[in-house]
C-alpha cells in the first residue's frame, strides 16, 4: 500500500499493531477517524492514555480497578467466604454478566502452560494461597477453561489448597444449554453422564 | 458487559465507536493495549492526534498530503496532461499500487448519490473543471465504481467536461483477470463483447 502521508502511515502502523487488525482495516479505521473533529480525536487519544495511566489491578483479587481495591472486593454485599478463581479479567466480566455468583474473585492472570513458558510462579497463585491461609474462606470455585492447560492449573491449585480446610469445587462440565446430544463430543457427553446432577437442581434456574 | 473500571469503559466506548468494531472486540483490544508500556500507549495516542492535526488534502487534487501539494502533484516525473478521476483517497492508493498509471489524480471525495443526499456540489467537481479549463490537460480517465451511482457521476462529469477539448475515457469494464466466463454476470459479459479490445493490446502487459 502506498500511503501518501507520513502521519497517516504512522497512525496506520499503530492501529495495525493491534491483534487481529491488518493494514487494510487499519487504514479504513484511520481514514474514518480523519473525518472526525480534532477534539473528538483528542478525546479518543486521552481515553487511551488515561486508561493506561489510571487503571490498576485490585491488590486483593487482581481484577481491574480504578482504586486500590476493586468494587467487588470492597462490596459488603458479596460473600467473602466464597472465592471464584478465574484465569483472566474477562472471565470475571463473563461470570458477572450471568448474575449467578455472589462471592468474590481471584484472577490468576493466566494459566499454567509449559509450552508458552508460563509456570505457577508467573501467576497470582501465592496471593490466592495467602488469602486462603487467613482462614475466613469456606469454598474455592475453580472456573478455568476445560483445556489441557486449564485442567493442569486446576490440579496444581487443588494440591496446593488441599492443605487448608476449604471446600474446592469446579464449575460444571457438560452439554451446553441448547446443545444437541448428537453433536456433543464423546468426552463431554461421557463426563456429563458420570457427573449427572439431581433433576430438581436444574429446576432452580 | 460489566466493566469494572471507568477508564476502561471510556476507552472501550471510544474504540467501539469505530466502524465494524463491537464492544467485545473493543474490550479485547483495550485489554491488549493495557499490557503495553505507558510510553507505547502515549506513542499510539500521539500518532492519532498528529495524524488529525497535520494531514490535509492536497490543494490541487484533494489527495491526502502532509504539505500543501501532495507528492504526486509535485512530482516532475508524472504526466500532468492526464488526470485520473477517482471517488476516494483509497482509490488513489489502489491504482498507485498497480504501477500502471503515470499521470496525476483528482479525488472527488465521494460520488453523486441522491439516496444519501450527496449532490454534485458536495464533491470536488468545480475544482476539476477549473483544472481542465486551464487548458494543459489532454485526457481525463474516469475511474469510478461500476455501480449505478458511479455511472451517474461519470455521465455528469462527461457532460460537464465535453465543453472542453479533452479526451474523456473510462477504465475498462469486463471479465476480471482470473475470472471464469461461466460465472460472469450477463451485463459484464455483454459489455466485454461489445467493448472488445484488439488482442495485441492485451500482450503489452
Amino acid at each position: 500500500m502506498n500511503i501518501p502521508s507520513k502521519y497517516i502511515e504512522q497512525a496506520v502502523d499503530q492501529v495495525a499493531s493491534l491483534p487481529g487488525i491488518g493494514r487494510k482495516t487499519a487504514l479504513r479505521l484511520v481514514l474514518e477517524l480523519l473525518k472526525r473533529k480534532p477534539e473528538d480525536i483528542q478525546r479518543f487519544a486521552t481515553a487511551l492514555t488515561e486508561m493506561r495511566e489510571f487503571t490498576r489491578l485490585c491488590k486483593i483479587c487482581n481484577n481491574l480497578s480504578d482504586e486500590e481495591e476493586c468494587s467487588i472486593c470492597k462490596s459488603p454485599f458479596r460473600d467473602a467466604a466464597t472465592i471464584c478463581v478465574v484465569a483472566d479479567i474477562r472471565d470475571v466480566m463473563a461470570i458477572e454478566s450471568t448474575s449467578q455468583f455472589q462471592g468474590k474473585y481471584h484472577v490468576l492472570g493466566g494459566i499454567i502452560s509449559p509450552m508458552d513458558g508460563i509456570g505457577p510462579s508467573d501467576l497470582f497463585i501465592e496471593s490466592l494461597i495467602s488469602r486462603v491461609a487467613q482462614g475466613d474462606i469456606k469454598e474455592i470455585i475453580l472456573a478455568l477453561s476445560a483445556t489441557m492447560e486449564g485442567e493442569t492449573t486446576c490440579f496444581y491449585l487443588f494440591r496446593k489448597l488441599s492443605a487448608f480446610e476449604v471446600k474446592i469445587s469446579s464449575i460444571a462440565r457438560g452439554v451446553a444449554v441448547g446443545g444437541e446430544l448428537e453433536y456433543t463430543d464423546e468426552v463431554t457427553l461421557g463426563r456429563s453422564i458420570v457427573l449427572r446432577t439431581p433433576y430438581e437442581s436444574s429446576l432452580k434456574r
